[in-house]
């Protein structure tokens, strides 16, 4: 069943309680450096940091009544598992987060202070998923896939919603691409709300599995991704893929370099926090900027969760 | 002539052309970490990234048309001197800032950016007011100091006198105290506006000399101040230190540890970035938390101009 407008419309109401309607700011600077006019919708002042929180608190308040008292679990050292735990503590319901063991510790602390059990495992796939799967056989929790789940996705498609009904005539929208969720989220709001947009993301060349799996026509996963971009890891999956195809006219790709100097950017002049994954579409525009010249362009900052002690900034 | 409600008024509409109308953010965690409501005046999103921007722009705004055309000159290798280059920049006027040879490279960019001629001087206190007087003899500009200054401190007054407008019944107003510019303006605004609410400053112990000077009754310059806290080095001036004798209740102290940790909640919890000196105020509140316990505070962000490749996280 293909996600609506209506879904997405549903999802918003639903999960208004849970997370921060969140502001779309503007910067005079960074017009002029990418002669555009930029809309940002930032995520990174969501609840838990992250838009994650969006698909996570969509998925815990769709569950039924019996499932519910169950909780919910998944694998995830990053912001989903966060998200998760967060969502769950705030409806008052068990979570169970599987991560592996050399994780660091600021990730293992902040789902521990969202009152999530944490399940540690070997630092493999294999180990992972066994992890995972022992801990749903014995809690019946529900696992929330961190991307490719309909509930995830619906409710990561509300910060485009809310991004769309905050500006004017937007002629592009933009986010990152790690496994899909919220681009194909944004994706499905910018159908259906603005039929007339573009939707272009942004994917580090160092994970750049969803352009190539654009090109291919098919799923080509990530071997050995490596990029400073630690949210864009993931692969598509087949509940994003699709989408996508379908909505998404172009991904661009850049490198390490170019993420780094447009997060900087958006540091110095915009005197927000945000995550290297989160400037991947602005390092995007920035290197296209010829496309995009004289466009009222949205761009979906994604999240704010960085270690203060290891940056990028030379 | 003491400096009026219609005074403040008039300065701010006469600036609501170069300045921003910053937001004022709150923070459910920082809320529960202090057991206060906090409203945060965020002018680290000011234009030229400080609040300094408003007394430049005010004194810029204030001169005759004869010295308009001569321009402005200081001596300020931090934010007052980016902001009296931008707001001159704006105008169309020249503005002369006369910086210390071993000023940072980012602190001369930042001002050439803006369109400033830079002075350079050997780094000594009477090497600075010579150059600075030799340019004013060569230029004619008018000098405008960086606080001690009848129009730069009804500028600086704009920000609280936005901060009350934008929130409901404070009972505490904040501000870090340097020179004393923003925390005079900002208890002259108070005091005509919400005549029942405490102004309370943060000072470092490290440059203490406001509250020494507070206590004594007469003005103790600092001797060789020491903090992390790089805008609030300077003393207290004439002007300032009578208006905030009269209307500020007290001035606490804090260490340079309080500041960073401070700091990095803001950065953490908030996602913004803010300069050291910004930090004051809240590490002031949480050492002193039972005093503020259950009240409403407005806290003022003075600015976020950090240089990212030397930040305080370990």
């Amino acid at each position: 069943m293909p996600i609506t407008l209506s879904d997405i419309r549903q999802a918003a109401e639903r999960i208004n309680p849970l997370i921060h309607r969140t502001p779309v700011l503007t910067s005079e600077t960074l017009n002029r450096k990418s002669g555009a006019q930029l809309f940002f919708k930032c995520e990174n002042f969501q609840r838990a940091g992250a838009f994650k929180m969006r698909g996570a608190a969509n998925a815990v308040l769709s569950l039924s009544d019996t499932d519910r008292v169950k909780g919910v679990a998944t694998h995830s050292s990053g912001n989903h598992g966060q998200a998760l735990a967060k969502a769950a503590q705030s409806v008052g319901i068990p979570a169970y987060i599987v991560m592996p063991r050399t994780a660091p510790e600021v990730k293992k602390r902040a789902v521990a202070e969202y009152g999530a059990e944490i399940i540690f495992c070997e630092p493999t796939l294999q180990a992972r998923e066994d992890t995972l799967n022992q801990v749903i056989d014995r809690t019946g929790a529900t696992f929330v896939h961190p991307y490719n789940n309909e509930q995830v996705i619906t409710g990561q498609a509300t910060a485009a919603l809310e991004l769309i009904e905050d500006t004017v005539d937007l002629d592009v929208v933009m986010a990152p691409v790690g496994g899909g969720g919220l681009l194909s989220g944004t994706a499905l709001s910018t159908h259906y709300l603005l039929p007339q947009a573009e939707v272009i993301a942004g994917e580090p060349v160092g994970a750049d599995d969803a352009y190539r799996s654009l090109q291919a026509g098919r799923i080509i996963p990530s071997e050995q991704p490596d990029t400073i971009a630690d949210g864009l890891l993931t692969s598509l999956g087949d509940k994003t893929f699709p989408i996508i195809q379908e909505y998404v006219k172009e991904i661009i790709t850049v490198s390490d370099e170019e993420i780094v100097s447009a997060m900087r950017l958006i540091w110095e002049r915009m005197k927000i926090i945000i995550e290297p994954s989160c400037a991947v579409p602005l390092a995007a525009l920035l290197k296209r900027s010829d496309n995009f010249s004289g466009k009222r362009v949205g761009i979906i900052l994604t999240g704010g969760n960085v270690d203060l002690a290891s940056l990028p900034f030379a």
